[in-house]
């Protein structure tokens, strides 16, 4: 019996960067600017075109990736082709030894949110552009996709299967992606293993196929005798791979009115759900659920509120952040040795020095703005306001703080922070970021 | 010294898959059909919107996904939890035992090309279905949309450099599918240690906003002495993190006029390309490059055709596949004992039947046609034209084949597949698939 090892721990993370920070770590190193007190700042300049807010994802998976940045010695073999022995020897002991303050996983974020802080000289700080990026941008994509579907559904439950339309490792990352915006469960294994997320499934298309009579014609009542036989009579029967109708009718038949769910995988499903509906109950299945997929994101799960639908099943839509594949978040280094530096050319502002953000509520809970401010000045107030700090303590001298939230406390704050926004703010049509932002510094 | 795990070769692929292709499985093996001999067929039904061709990503990939697809001991406890023990003491001792053939890695694809057939029982055929599709999905998007950046950089250099912008292992794939398809370099230092891509990299804003003076004022002179002393004269500076044409005149100033290039990452890309040309030839330095990025896609690297770019840094929109993130193919049961099946469900028609295919071209080496056809027909013929096979065998009995396509044998393939296209099949405009595909059987 092989035991296979598990990627997420025995893993270097070292190279899952770019080549320019190490030859940077090399100019560095020679200059004697390599140990310049730096702070390094993960921001959105913007959101996704129209988006009202985003979701930050990822953070937990950050902090992982920090502590498994080490280079060993396939590591060093790599990078030992291009860099002087100096920087190899550097390399060779490093750990991230500085600070890192954000927002926690599961926040709500709008343009100039400081999403992370990394705190420490410019050599540990620059390593990690890439990989800090890579995770923030792919996870926040798919949270705050999963969140306008989570707001769509409206209390209905929702699966994540879009596994089969994203890179296999990055489909782990969108299951749990999904689930902390508020998905119920993912179809993929590897993210209930590793996050510990729920599992569900339903049935394929290829095991209906599957089953023939002995001439060669279709068999589909087999293959739900087959499926209820094996995983009871509370299963998912797919009734659209030959005719809906006749496959809810043999699926009660063989089930009973007792039946789970049928489910619904083409055509036009508001249509179908209703049809079905009316199928089910006339048949006394009154308590079997209609499960619907194929194609849907949040405007189509929008279009199917006034439906009997009881899950969506989302796949593509999802994992490809619903056209908003990447959050296109930036790293940007933000001061040195105290003082704040900015890039000046054309287009591309950003502001300088360390900052913190907290944000504004009325007593009735609803975000009136956020407030970015340099860590140089007094924490700013805001007349008959509540001021909730969106900055957390994430590692101090290279040592991850205890009692990071938990996926689960992620996802809490997603559910709270959902309600918090302007009412506007959560409508699915094209508009401003949700609540303004204000910078004090 | 820590030894990391590499984890393409130690890890199993068997729980990147989902939930529902194991309880198949368990109802299969329960009511006997689990033996049945089956044909599943990877297949794209369309083209994304507006595309011309496709380009097959990933298949050397999915050939080795498919060796580690075994259960070991914590991916059995993970199953245990919703699998009878029969199920389990399958999956114990389960290595897949069929035959693949496919289309090689690099061949272009059209709606309906039998891209990859895997043929052995349905119990381990169906089991493979999300890991192939995931790494088909991906790859085939990534080298689609990167075989169109080529084309339209016509002979120019590009640079993948998008990995902050994609999942961090998604990035690693995305290098090798950018390269695939005729990038010349990445920045990605893991794809360049896993696949021996070459690794490319420039320098970044941090490192000259990190070079100041003694009473806090910008030193770009000092980064780019630093950057010179250490990487050499042929490096590329960054020259716009301030004013590029003082910073065209300081790089100048500091390496002389055999700098090997200098990168504009920001600005109207065409406009700031013919300035600095110029500027570059009056300080004498004519032979030094000109690298420009910041939002390439397709079509902003043919806009720049006529300008004097000598290498374009591609990033965000080639990791997201320029607009169609996934290539959206499925995994179809195609037949079973012999026998041809089809899903007759709404707008979701397949043909049945194990299939291969052909491509017919002109003696001018133009492609014509592709021919799909159902293995149990005679070869098809075009009067006239030359055919060339697509189909090659993959595995057989389980058993990876000799001499199967190398990254740089696919790359061959790419640049010459590209060139046999109809000369409007390269347009970037949208149309109909480049060439029309029958099907015979």
């Amino acid at each position: 019996m092989t035991n296979w090892q598990r990627p997420e721990s025995a893993t270097s993370t070292a190279l899952l960067t770019d080549k320019y920070e190490l030859t940077m770590l090399s100019a560095a190193l020679a200059d004697g600017s390599a140990d310049r007190r730096c702070t390094f700042e993960a921001f959105a300049r913007r959101l996704p075109d129209g988006r009202r807010y985003g979701v930050v994802g990822g953070t937990a998976r950050v902090i992982d990736a920090i502590e498994r940045f080490r280079f060993g010695d396939a590591e060093l073999a790599v990078v030992s082709e291009f860099l002087d022995e100096r920087t190899v020897r550097w390399l060779r002991d490093h750990r991230f030894s500085g600070d890192v303050d954000g927002y926690r996983e599961g926040e709500l974020y709008f343009p100039g949110s400081p999403i992370l802080s990394v705190r420490g000289t410019f050599a540990e700080c620059v390593l990690l552009e890439t990989v800090i990026l890579s995770i923030l941008n792919h996870d926040s994509a798919i949270a705050s996709a999963a969140a306008r579907m989570v707001r769509a559904a409206d209390g209905r439950r929702l699966i994540e299967m879009g596994s089969r339309r994203a890179h296999e490792e990055s489909a782990v990352a969108c299951a749990r992606a999904a689930y902390l915006a508020g998905f119920t469960a993912t179809s993929n294994l590897e993210a209930a293993r590793r996050h510990g997320i729920p599992a569900a499934g339903t049935s394929a298309h290829a095991y209906t196929l599957l089953h023939t009579t002995a001439d060669g014609r279709p068999d589909e009542a087999a293959a739900f005798r087959g499926q209820v036989a094996t995983l009871g009579v509370k299963t998912t029967l797919l009734v659209d791979t030959y005719d809906i109708t006749e496959g809810v009718a043999t699926a009660i038949e063989v089930a009973g009115p007792e039946l789970g769910a049928v489910r619904i995988d083409s055509g036009d499903l508001g249509v179908w759900a209703r049809e079905v509906r009316g199928q089910l109950d006339s048949l006394g299945a009154t308590g079997t659920q209609i499960v619907v997929s194929g194609d849907l994101d949040e405007y189509a799960i929008a279009a199917l509120r006034a439906e009997p639908v009881d899950t969506y099943g989302v796949g593509t839509a999802l994992v490809t952040g619903s056209g908003a594949p990447t959050a296109g978040m930036v790293y940007k280094l933000v001061e040195v040795d105290g003082v704040p530096v900015e890039k000046r050319s054309s287009h591309k502002v950003s502001k300088g020095g360390t900052k913190s953000a907290i944000r504004f509520a009325r007593s009735t809970g609803t975000i009136v703005e956020e407030v970015v401010y340099r860590t140089s000045v007094p924490v700013p107030e805001s007349d008959g306001l509540t001021g909730r700090p969106l900055t957390i303590p994430m590692i101090r001298d290279g040592v991850r703080e205890p009692d990071l939230p938990t996926l689960t406390e992620s996802r809490d704050l997603v559910a709270r922070n959902l309600v918090s926004l302007p009412w506007e703010g959560l409508k699915l049509s094209h508009g401003d970021p949700a609540v303004p932002t204000r910078f004090v510094g």
